[in-house]
C-alpha cells in the first residue's frame, strides 16, 4: 500500500522543553490535524534571540517541501502591539510574530504574501500565542486552508538590520552574523565576494581559507566557505568564539595577504 | 489520497538523549507500532523531579486529541516496589510510574481507570522500565489494546501534595508552584481568585498585574495571569527568579495594595 | 482505513538544534521521502565525541523495526579523507561517516555490507556532508532504493579499540566505556563474566552488586547490572561520576569480597 504524504510542520522556538510549552503546541497542531508530521527544528534558541531564529530558519526552509509549514515563536514581545503572522513564500508557509523573524525569508522571496492573524478571543491568553495563535494557524495551513481565510491582508513585515559585506580595493570587510554550536564565526561574505582572497581576519588573528577543517592540525585557525555559503572561522576540533573571544558583530576581513 | 489517522504518542522523561535511552523507547514503540508518530515532549526534565513532569505534563496532555498516549518516565524508584501502571483519562491514555507524575491529571478527571503494567520476566530490565514496560504498553494502547488486557485493576495512585491557595481577607496567599525556563515563577493562585486584586508580592518585591510582559519596561518586575490560568511573576527580557532568588515554595500574595 | 507503515529515520549527531544544521537534514529527507517519519535520537551527543555516538546507537539500533535507516553525523573529518559508508546490518541501514561509529553495529552484525557514498559534486559542501550526503542517502535508502545503487561496494570500515574485560582468579577487570547523564559509570563487564562475584570496585570505593538503584538508601553508591546487560556503578539519586571523580577509561573490578 502507497503511503500517502503527511502534512509537515516544523517547530522553532527559545522555549526549551522542560516546562511543556512546546507539547501544548503539538498537542494544539495534531487536535486540529492528526496526521500531520511535526518536526523539531529546536527550542533551544536563546531565549528572545530574535536574530538568531531567523539565522536558524534561513538555513532550512527552502530545503523542505513545498507545502511546509514553519512555526517560529521567539516572542519577547507576546501579548504587546506587535502583530502576528501567517506568510507564503515560495511554496512554504510561515507562523511566528512580526519581529523579524522571516527576515532572510523575505530577502530572499521578494513575492511573499502575508497575513495578520487576529489575537483576540477567549481563547487566545496574553503570554502564549505559540499554543493560541501561531500552531492552530499552521495546523490549518498544513490542512490545506488558504492563508487568507486566516486574516487579512498585511504587508511591511518588521525587518531585522542585516549588516551587508562591504568589497574594497583586494578585500572584503564584513562582520560575524552568527557564531554557532562549535563556535565556529560564520560571516556575512559571501563565496562570490571572495573570488581569489585567501587570507582571513577576525579577532586579531588571521588565517588562511581553505576546503575544510581537516586542512588544518587540530587546535588550528582556519577560514572555510561554510554550509551556506559564507565564509567562517573555526578552529579544527576547538572552539573560534572561544579562541579569539569574538561574539556577532566582530569585523571580518578577507584580503589577499602574503601569499 | 486522504491521509489517515496515525496513532500518536508523547514522550516525557529525565533522560536526556545523549545516552540512547530515548532513542531505544522510540524503537521499541516503532517495533510495535509501525505507523505511530512519536512526539517529543521533553527529555530535559530535571533528573528525578516528579512535580516538574506532572507540572508539565498538565500542560498538554488534554490539548492533544482523544486517543493519544502519554509517556512519562521520571522514574528514580525504578525497579523498586512502586508499581507501573497504565491510565485511561479524559480520552487519552497514559503509562509510566506510580509516583505523583499523573497528580494533575487525576485531580481533572475524577473517573480515570488506571491497571498496573506486569514487570516481571526476563525481557524486563531493573533499571530501565522505560523502555521494557512503558513503551511497549504504549505502542500498545495506541494500536487499540484494550487498558484492561494490560494488567489488572488497579486504584490509589500516589498523589504529589501540592498546595492550595488560601483566599482571606483581601488577599490569596500561594506558593510558587513552577519555576519556567524564562525564570517566571509560576503560583497556584488561579485567575478566579485573584478577581479585582491587583498587587503581587514575592520574595520581598511587589509588583502589579498587568495583561502581558511587554507591559512594563525591559528588566522590571511584571505578574500576569500566565497561559495555564495562574498568577506568575516575570521580568520582561530577565527572569524573576534570578532576580528575586526566589524557587519553587516561595510565598505568594495577591491583595488589593495601593491602587 | 488502515494506516500504512511509513518509512521511518533516525538522526543521531552533536550538532545541537538551534543552529538550525539538524532542521536542514530534516528538510532534505522530506524533500526526497515526504512521507518518511524522522525520529530524533540525539542531537547532544558531545562536539565529536564519536564512541559516545556508536555507545549510544549500539543501544536503541535493533530496538527499531527492520527497514528503519539510521544516520549518524558525529564526524569531526568532515571534508577530509575520511569516507562517507552507507551499512546495511541486521536487516537496519545506516549512513554516516568511515570514523568508528558503527563499532558495536559492525561487531554484533559480521555480515554487514558497505558502500563509499560519493561526496563529490557541486551540490556537497565540504563542510555538512550531513546535509549533503548522509541525509539525502538516507531518504532514498528509506524509499527502498538498494544500497548498490548508492556507491561502490566497500569493506574494512574503521572500528574503535574498545577494550574488553578480562576475566582472572575471582575477579573480573575492566573499564568504564561510558558515563551517562545520570553519572552512572557502565563498565565493559557483562553480566555472564560476573556469575556470582557480588563485589564492585571502582574509584578507590567499593559497593555491593544489587537488583536495582532503590536497594540502596539516597546517596549511597551501588552496582547494578544496567538496561544493556553490564555492570554500572551509580549512586542513588546522584551522580556515581561526580561522587568518585571518575571518567570513560576507569578501572573497574568484578571480585568475590567480603560476603
Amino acid at each position: 500500500m502507497p503511503v500517502a504524504t503527511p502534512p509537515r510542520i516544523t517547530l522553532l522556538t527559545d522555549f526549551g522543553t522542560a516546562d511543556g510549552y512546546v507539547a501544548a503546541m503539538k498537542g494544539v497542531i495534531a487536535a486540529i490535524a492528526p496526521a500531520a508530521i511535526i518536526d523539531d527544528a529546536s527550542h533551544d534558541v536563546a531565549a528572545g534571540d530574535v536574530h538568531g531564529a531567523a539565522w536558524a530558519l534561513a538555513g532550512y526552509w527552502d530545503r523542505y517541501p513545498p507545502g511546509t509549514v514553519h512555526v517560529v515563536v521567539v516572542d519577547p514581545g507576546v501579548g504587546s502591539v506587535r502583530r502576528a503572522l501567517a506568510v507564503a513564500a515560495g511554496g512554504r508557509m510561515f507562523t511566528g510574530p512580526d519581529n523579524g523573524v522571516f527576515t532572510y525569508v523575505l530577502d530572499a522571496v521578494p513575492d511573499a504574501v502575508m497575513i495578520e492573524l487576529p489575537v483576540a478571543g477567549s481563547a487566545v491568553s496574553a503570554t502564549f500565542h505559540g499554543r493560541d495563535v501561531f500552531a492552530p494557524a499552521a495546523a490549518r495551513l498544513c490542512l490545506g486552508v488558504p492563508l487568507a481565510q486566516l486574516g487579512a491582508a498585511a504587508s511591511g513585515a518588521m525587518r531585522l538590520d542585516i549588516p551587508a559585506a562591504v568589497a574594497g580595493e583586494g578585500a572584503v570587510h564584513g562582520v560575524v552574523v552568527h557564531v554557532d554550536r562549535f563556535g565556529n564565526l560564520v560571516s556575512n561574505i559571501g563565496q562570490a565576494a571572495v573570488g581569489r582572497l585567501g587570507r582571513v581576519s577576525v579577532g586579531g588573528r588571521t588565517c588562511r581559507l581553505r576546503h575544510t577543517y581537516a586542512d588544518v592540525d587540530p587546535g588550528e585557525l582556519v577560514a572555510v566557505v561554510g554550509s551556506r555559503g559564507f565564509v567562517e572561522v573555526a578552529v579544527r576540533d576547538g572552539s573560534a568564539a572561544a579562541l579569539l573571544r569574538a561574539q556577532r558583530g566582530a569585523a571580518v576581513i578577507v584580503d589577499d595577504g602574503a601569499r
